[in-house]
C-alpha cells in the first residue's frame, strides 16, 4: 500500500505536551498512520504526517488550530 | 476552618498543558483546596497552594517532580 507524506510547519508549540495535543488532534483525522513533530520551543515546529490517503493541508490547520496552534505554512 | 497557604516557585513550565499537569498532581496530594499557577514561561512560575491542613514543601516537590518539573525554591 502506498503512503503519502505531508510536512507542515506549525508555530506556538513549546514543550512536549503540545506536541501530543497536536499529534492526537492530526491523528484524528481519517487515513493519517503516523505524525512526526520535530519541536522548536518558542519558534517554528514541523510535523511530517504520513497518511494512507491524501490529505489536505486546509484538513491538517482545522487540526491544528483544535489543538490551540497556528500552522504556518505547507512546505511539501 | 481555617486554611493554610503555600506559595513554590518551580522551573521549566512553558505552556498552559504545563499549568494543567503541575495543578493535577499539586491537586492530589491530600487536603490541596486549591492551586493557582501564575505562569512565567521560560522562567520560574509561582504556585499558591491552600490546602485545609499543613502540607510540606517536600510533598509538593513529590508532586511537581511527577509532572515533570523541578521545585525552585520555597518563599513562603
Amino acid at each position: 500500500m502506498s503512503t503519502t507524506t505531508l510536512t507542515v510547519d506549525i508555530a506556538g508549540m513549546t514543550c512536549g505536551h503540545c506536541v501530543a495535543s497536536v499529534t492526537e488532534e492530526i491523528e484524528s483525522i481519517a487515513g493519517v498512520e503516523s505524525v512526526d513533530v520535530d519541536l522548536n520551543a518558542g519558534g517554528v515546529s514541523t510535523a511530517r504526517i504520513t497518511s494512507a490517503r491524501e490529505i489536505t493541508e486546509a484538513q491538517v490547520g482545522e487540526a491544528v488550530a483544535e489543538a490551540g496552534y497556528t500552522l504556518v505554512s505547507n512546505n511539501g
